[in-house]
């Protein structure tokens, strides 16, 4: 038997075993002299890029979506599993988590041919600057669903520009998880909702209320029922 | 006698003998475990970074400038001669340099009552990236009249933004060195040129002649003819 990681939940228990609470910091080395970044903006990008090159160490190849437009970002390639498409997003954990959970068009569109994308797995990762560099000190696997919610003026936390909507952001899922939405259903309802206030780029060969079925019976057959 | 940089020249000179030809790398750390970072978009701030920190090491201090909307970024603080304002560029060799010599409006403003910050150095650092990092390629240490020109539609390479002048933008010095302004009088006649052609986004006690009458008497008292 190897050592490989064979699932995403093993992934994500190394992740808590390995790196919760672990302290990171970034080096820059110019003729073999290092110093170190002081710089806080870095951080995530610079996770983003760590995470995926440690998994590999650990037998675990992300295979990133060959479109930079398509969601999500990776498939974990796993030996004995199923592949599984997945996501790593980085936070500042000082703030609210303000990333990008995906585009919203580039979203809806994909899972209407790819209904399986609506449960890919969001790796989520907030780090905390101090003075040589982070600290890791949440980590989440967890589903769009569990990271989003309505809000004051809108079905589900949208990011407009020029009025279009362009990506859905997540609700503060860290310090109020149980406020975000019930479920998948409770999602795509959203999402149907918002597509039929805020006009698309694209004209799409299907309405809003096709999406919705559509995803509703995949999401059913999942097992799910809010 | 200390080790200490005591001029720009000398600190030009170490950079020239310690850094230039050298590889470079950044890596992240996490929980000790350590990942070459394969991502080019984070050399230039990381090198930005690490040579304040050397110079430091070095025994030169460089003060940041308090105001970010000001004219230069630096101060070198020497020992044993003046104070110099400076200010550190990187950028990717492989391409034409497009980093912002200074924001247009702030730099005719600063200069006016600061002339002698038309003097301001640049220490310009020109990498390469490559598999496991970069490479130190190119090290100038210049004046900023010996590192932009005028354009076939500008009096001076000015980036526009919703059409104000928004940045002074270097031309192609690393490969035409000879094509930029002959002298700073040359430049400060372009810079009084553009603000007749863009308007400015503030009032001025000023008028464009004015301020380039000023700054010819400055700089011609500094030994310049052109």
């Amino acid at each position: 038997m190897s050592n490989k990681i064979k699932s995403l939940d093993e992934l994500y228990q190394l992740a808590l075993r390995d790196i919760k609470g672990q302290q990171g910091s970034i080096v820059i080395y110019v003729a073999n002299i290092p110093q170190v970044s002081q710089t806080n903006d870095i951080i995530g990008n610079s996770l983003q890029e760590w995470l995926p090159a440690w998994f590999k160490d650990n037998g675990l190849e992300l295979q990133p979506n060959k479109s930079t437009q398509k969601f999500p970002d990776f498939t974990a390639i796993f030996e004995d599993d199923d592949n599984v498409e997945m996501d790593i997003k980085c936070w500042n954990a000082d703030n609210t988590p303000a990333f990008d959970l995906a585009n919203f068009e580039s979203f809806y569109q994909v899972v209407y041919n790819s209904p399986d994308k609506i449960f890919a797995k969001y790796l989520v990762i907030g780090y905390k600057p101090n003075k040589h560099g982070f600290t890791i000190d949440e980590i989440y696997l967890k589903n769009m669903w569990e990271m989003t919610s309505n809000t004051p003026t809108k079905p589900i936390n949208l990011q407009l520009k020029r009025e279009r909507p362009y990506a859905i952001r997540p609700y503060n899922f860290s310090r109020n998880p149980d406020s975000c939405f019930e479920g998948p259903i409770a999602m795509v309802n959203a999402i149907r909702q918002a597509v039929e206030i805020y006009p698309l780029e694209t004209e799409l060969p299907f309405t809003p209320d096709e999406w919705y079925a559509k995803m509703v019976r995949v999401i059913k057959a999942k097992g799910y029922d809010k």
